[in-house]
């Protein structure tokens, strides 16, 4: 019996997960590797950060995914190393596994540009422990807020700084923004949640600058309609608990997100290349590292272009395309089809929402906004969750935070007290 | 203007949220204290654990549950100690609060009778993140073994060891038993997760010693042919991270569950006085402390006797009477209604699930077992959670469960790899 060749895909994320789907092919066995147990939907991730979503709506076992899959097995461990010579990917507790070939898709985290200190005071979100920690951040701040006497103290704790306006940062300023204007309201007794302060930080000159200007206009007047301060053109210099400096300005802010910027994982160290700026490996057009045929970077991680020399974007559609195609490429090596050529990214369009009832949506001539690009937002997401659980869990939670205007996933967990407070301020 | 009469009530658990519900009066102001912001459903903490149901359905942010009770203000904040000269509620971060009456209900924490060591080997079940700690332990647990390749400790991977035999300890092996026969057997491939060894152990005559003998036996018998290894009459003489030992037998089990006891919360030290073995406060029978009638303790945390001088056991519907007495007394006290005597405990009935198909019940003449009382416990629990959301989304999960045979809320969070698995024994 030959010895089946041996894939090993590192990263459960949208790339890795639709390269392994779409590979299937006899005499191939497939490994996948992550470090945790679920595949994430990240574009939902700023729900659960903002009380709309429980985290388990918008997670999956990945083991569960892959059930059916009786050529995949699935191991949880954390990739060290790469040894390209004798194409083994060393793990952090002493474990290893032999490829044929290997697929890294392990995606990206936040970046500070050199300021890495920023990030206790202004976290990211890119995990599930992230989206709860800044969901405890942000929970705390008005119960701390609620016992504070002291005016000032106050002021700062029902301040939201979020920095970066992307579709995450103004997604995310959007429903803090209604969390203190709505739903939080009549809970409080000795504040006023609507007096909340809801700044959204930008150093570029607009919002959304993926989006067409007229788009990004209207998402800028939506966003100040819902009570957010929008800040374009002004960089953020400094963060620190106590706050954020723009410039020569310090605005006392207890809580800040950080949605400016992303680095890719590690994967260029693992292979002993020089990443671009944002640490991407650069791969060729078929997504190999060059010289290495056997070895595919997607997803975040690489830097890749598309036929028209433009940057593939770092998208879920784009890492999935990316998958795909590896996964073509692969069964055409394997003689199973004919080569699919080179990588090309197709924009199938970008969205982002603003609150619970406005959206922007580009779909290339196609340009929507308000109300009717919202239900466009909603039933794309629901239409690429996995599974039919969990598409009615989302629908249902929608619904309700619809029909209600409440919450329903405002847990503080993990850590009783996000935020203390000094004790010269705290009132009965 | 009269001030009004101030109720510091301390404990968002049934008791604490019954007597708030219930106390609702002209001239009476109420603050709610807890150290956590949500209230949590504690009967169905064990599905968390076991991955049936996520967080967020059977927790509730109090501050939500008492959003139109105007008169009610909710802080969260540590107990520290009462002042009972001054009448004042201090807390750990500096802050306090002035009483005219105090009621107390901050419930209990598991107790290891003196052996506190055991607790990081075999944690107990009391708030979220107990649950989400022993979920994350479990499917860590097969996580490890299907990347061990040493037979003896793949066996120690998949052996789950339950201490005590009530109902929490007979639900928790019920789901793990059933995890591992049904839910996960398609989704390893180094490991066969019905060779998993689930055991409880209790140091009684029998399983479920609160309900009448003839259930006792029918879910010894029900947890054994779902694979469970029962062990009663077997106390515990040992916990450490490599199992437990019981008399002279050691079984090695990397993952142990305690169920066996409960300690009350430090109310018997804040209040000065000397708590019962279980340290609970003896109360009177208006459930005041001695000498004390303007300080109530309830729930777990009070060592109650009924009329018939049987202690009230320490269970839901226990401490919401209890919660509903104090808010009639203190109606009485305020000339409202007539006073309620003494306060008397009303069984309503005893319920207990085993696995996904079947449970006990017994309601004195009438006792129930199989799928009937399946249906009750389910009808019952889905009846007593608050809010129709909830309700919604806990049938949808159940639905799920029942229909698919798996579970939805099988997420590993906070912290990678719950169990460290030894270099030497991790597989590729």
């Amino acid at each position: 019996m030959e010895q089946k060749h041996r894939v090993v895909v590192v990263g459960g994320g949208f790339g890795g997960i639709a390269c392994v789907r779409s590979l299937k092919a006899k005499d191939v066995e497939i490994t996948l590797v992550d470090q945790r147990n679920h595949h994430l939907f990240q574009p939902l991730l700023y729900q659960v950060a903002t009380t709309i979503l429980p985290t388990s709506e918008i997670a999956w076992p990945i083991r569960g995914l892959l059930r059916d899959r009786e050529d995949v097995r699935t191991l949880m461990a954390e990739v060290e190393a790469v040894d390209q010579d004798n194409r083994r990917v060393h793990f952090s507790d002493g474990g290893s596994v032999e490829y044929d070939t290997l697929v890294l898709a392990t995606g990206a985290r936040h970046s500070y540009f050199g300021n890495d200190d920023w990030e206790t005071a202004a976290p990211g979100l890119k995990t599930l422990e992230d989206a709860t920690a800044i969901r405890r951040r942000v929970l705390s701040a008005f119960e701390a807020a609620e016992r504070s006497d002291d005016p000032r103290e106050r002021e700062a704790l029902l301040t939201f700084a979020v920095v970066g306006a992307g579709p995450t940062g103004v997604e995310l300023v959007g429903i803090i923004a209604e969390l203190a204007q709505t739903s939080l309201v009549r809970e409080f007794r000795n504040i006023d949640t609507r007096q909340a302060r809801v700044l959204l930080v930008e150093a570029g000159p607009r919002v959304l600058p993926a989006f067409p200007e007229s788009l990004s206009d209207y998402a800028a007047g939506a966003l100040k309609r819902l009570g957010v301060e929008v800040r374009t053109g002004t960089p953020v210099t400094h963060c620190d608990p106590e706050g954020i400096t723009l410039g020569t300005e310090h605005i006392p802010a207890r809580t800040a997100i950080w949605a400016a910027g992303v680095k890719a994982s590690r994967a260029a160290q693992w292979l002993g290349v020089a990443g671009d700026r944002a640490g991407r490996v650069p791969v060729t057009e078929d997504l190999t590292l060059e010289g290495h045929p056997e070895i595919f970077v997607i997803g975040d991680t690489a830097a890749a272009t598309n036929a028209d020399g433009k940057p593939v974007p770092g998208i879920a559609p784009a890492a999935k395309q990316q998958g795909e195609f590896v996964a073509r490429k692969l069964k055409a090596r394997f003689g199973l089809r004919r080569d699919p050529g080179r990588f090309v990214y197709r924009h199938q369009g970008s969205l982002a929402t603003i609150g619970r009832k406005a959206a922007v949506a580009d779909f290339g001539p196609i340009r929507l906004k308000g109300a009717l690009a919202w239900w466009v937002w909603g039933i794309a997401h629901i239409y690429f969750l996995i599974g039919t659980r969990n598409r009615m869990a989302v629908a249902l939670s929608w619904l309700w935070s619809h029909a209600s205007g409440q919450k329903s996933a405002r847990l503080i967990t993990q850590g009783k007290q996000g935020i203390a407070v000094p004790r010269s301020s705290v009132a009965e």
